[in-house]
């Protein structure tokens, strides 16, 4: 018998590599990988593990990929809702973060994220904010993925003052990150409207010197078309593809507002796009195609956007809000169907970040980053079909464990690498300031 | 010191009357009601209850009114989605209607749907099936306020073989249950395309006899509209005005697909419309105009439609997709506000039901129908705002406790009516049948 560190035993695994719903099977993993995907009777027969656990209510599938977010505005959760997108940030958003974000807030603010993420069986997360050492420091000890984007802009925040800076710290996280197994270093411009075109260039060409994936806002809300239609004369996307930063290298983050001339460049250059259905819903900004997008072969995946205008980071009710707005947007129910969005929120996820490689799918030699979903409650019975069950009726309160890399996040519910009492006081504190600034 | 029942102090009281938010007040229950709202501390100087519980980390709130849906149909949960609506209705849902609704698959399927309902929060709810002694039985039993619609089709089932069939049994149905303390009788002619003129003549006419609340499916997809026209000449609210049926004593369900024809009808005469956006974005049947209609001053309520097309009972995922949906629909982020959410499941549920005099919101006299949310989770801290936090960001696993008429039918999660253990057994059993079919 070959010796394993553990198995662990399910009542179905859902590969997300293909359409496969493997009953009463077993993941065999080993050095944090996963060794094989075999019949549990096979499996006790086969090899010898360290430790065995049993799954029998559950569904195990890959670790969610949350592929767009800002998880350290997770303080701001609820501070103001039901705005107009510019009184939002004038008189919400803006202050909170010129007053409070600076180290301590996002170390603080990025644990608590990570606290709710874990519970909610996301293991890896695309980020976009400000003093991201803080964030990456969290994300090592919490034993989470973070794909950490460096902030560009040509707007002075308590991070950076001038465009020359965010270059600077870009650069200087970068090298110290380089080469991490939890934190990859990815370019964020913020948008189209808060760079110059000198600037983005700038961009593209850091990220082709250091083969760094580029996170952008764009075309997100209408009012963003037209902005770029009066500064540039052309929509953002053809200003971005001109400049020759529309490649399978760029994450294209929102995507609400395309016309026919954008389709044509998204087939041509084929880009990842990411879809935020609820704060896209929330902020009342538009409905990305996914849909046609999916059928023209563009990989879509999926972000929760930060918790400032969601108001969560929840992967379950983000994979249903798709599949619902997909429908919808469409008038066809079969739009974005149960398995399309779980593939959003895990492989197509993986494929937008470059790391679909060793994770994403559970495939033997890929890494062992998975959950387990308890589907046997009054909300997800009578069971049919383990897909529909936890797109369309489980909650994330159903995931009961998770795993990066073979390491147990969470269990039975409990924090492994996050102490959650002391986070919710953490929080409360926040909570005093903010709320008296 | 006045004795009463109970004192039920919680950190926040949401009454749902006004825009109130009351901090560290107190219930005060005495006979199933509400005998009092106060601060805590005059509530232990004024009362000397029996028992007293105290919610330190919790808002409460009314019992949520699901004001459409189908609780049978629980049993049928995932059975088959991401189909066209006749593909799911002609090759699923009524073959496996046909071949298992009788009384004891209602029973056991509404006691199912009544455990996920109570430990989702509602406590009441409008519903509209076949069999409907059984499910009358079992709300008593688990203590629940059902408002029962009487189907009355042109079409056969298992239930009724003739339109006559159906008058006969509803009129049956209705002298049992006339008086009665959970249940209310209410008629449920199907749809426009479902009865003929002639039926739908006799239901009017019926319902002014008994005083009978009417729901029925109206304007639900696009399809509709167009048969009606082709059978009837005219759009399917139309011709209910026509014979008088429209008025403040009508349930209008779903009401997607409005014209300004449809507008000039529904300010004339008000009915009542229940918005169902889970179902018809899941069926991508279309949106109902909610900002507009309720800036006209009628009232729109809230609902789940049946497990089988949503899929799930759960009223505050519901609040938070009508909330994103109104947004999106109207470009507009100010509309369907969290209070607005908030109060479509709860008092505009009641006033449609036609039960605002006594239940809907928390108020000296009414009835005790309230829950409780524990809102200290990581999901929803920091807390700025509690409708931010219930709309936005909870789910229905924190609420912990439910009561109805001041009975307790949740306690710290527990089901106090209805045996879980039992019911997932049942559910079990229930699908082994149905899968084998």
């Amino acid at each position: 018998m070959e010796k394993i560190d553990s198995l662990i035993h399910a009542k179905w695994i859902i590969t997300c590599d293909n359409n496969n719903v493997l009953e009463n099977h077993a993941l065999a993993i080993k050095n944090g990988k996963i060794h094989d995907i075999l019949p549990s009777q096979k499996a006790r027969e086969q090899y010898q593990a360290n430790s065995e656990q049993h799954f029998k209510t559950h569904a195990i599938t890959p670790g969610f990929i949350n592929s767009h977010t800002h998880i350290a505005m997770n303080l701001f959760r609820g501070l103001a809702d039901d705005l107009e997108l510019m009184d939002w940030l004038n008189n919400y958003i803006w202050p909170a973060e010129g007053k409070w974000v600076d180290n301590t807030f996002v170390h603080d603010a990025s644990q608590f994220a990570m606290a709710e993420m874990i519970r909610a069986g996301t293991t890896c997360f695309n980020d976009m904010y400000f003093f991201m050492d803080a964030t990456a420091k969290a994300a090592q000890s919490a034993g989470m993925r973070a794909h950490l984007g460096m902030t560009i802009m040509d707007v002075p925040t308590a991070w950076a003052k001038t465009t020359e800076e965010y270059f600077t710290k870009a650069i200087e996280f970068y090298q110290q990150y380089k080469q991490n197994d939890y934190v990859t270093p990815t370019l964020a411009p913020h948008s189209t409207y808060t760079l110059s075109k000198e600037s983005l260039l700038r961009v593209k060409e850091l990220a082709d010197e250091y083969k760094l994936k580029i996170n952008i806002h764009l075309q997100e809300a209408p009012s963003e078309i037209s902005q770029a239609l009066e500064k540039y004369g052309c929509r953002p996307l053809k200003l971005l593809d001109d400049i020759g930063m529309v490649s399978p290298n760029l994450i294209a983050i929102h995507m609400t507002q395309l016309d026919e001339s954008d389709f044509t460049i998204l087939q041509k250059s084929r880009p990842n796009i990411v879809h935020c259905p609820e704060s896209n819903m929330k902020l009342a900004s538009g409905a990305c195609p996914v849909e046609r997008l999916t059928k023209l072969g563009i990989n879509v995946a999926l972000g929760t956007d930060g918790a400032a205008s969601n108001n969560d980071l929840d992967m379950m009710s983000e994979m249903r809000s798709a599949a619902f707005l997909g429908k919808l947007t469409t008038m066809d129910p079969k739009a974005v169907s149960a398995e399309q969005a779980l593939k959003m929120a895990t492989i197509h996820g993986a494929k937008a970040l470059g790391i679909d490689h060793y994770t994403g799918s559970l495939y033997k030699g890929k890494a062992a980053d998975f959950i387990a979903i308890n589907l046997e409650q009054i909300e997800t019975q009578p069971l049919y079909h383990p897909m529909s069950a936890i797109v369309y009726a489980a909650s994330r309160q159903q995931v009961t464990d998770v795993w990066v890399a073979g390491k147990q996040l969470l269990k039975n519910r409990e924090l492994q690498t996050l102490d959650e009492k002391e986070l919710l006081a953490k929080a409360q504190r926040w909570r005093k300031k903010i709320i008296n600034m």
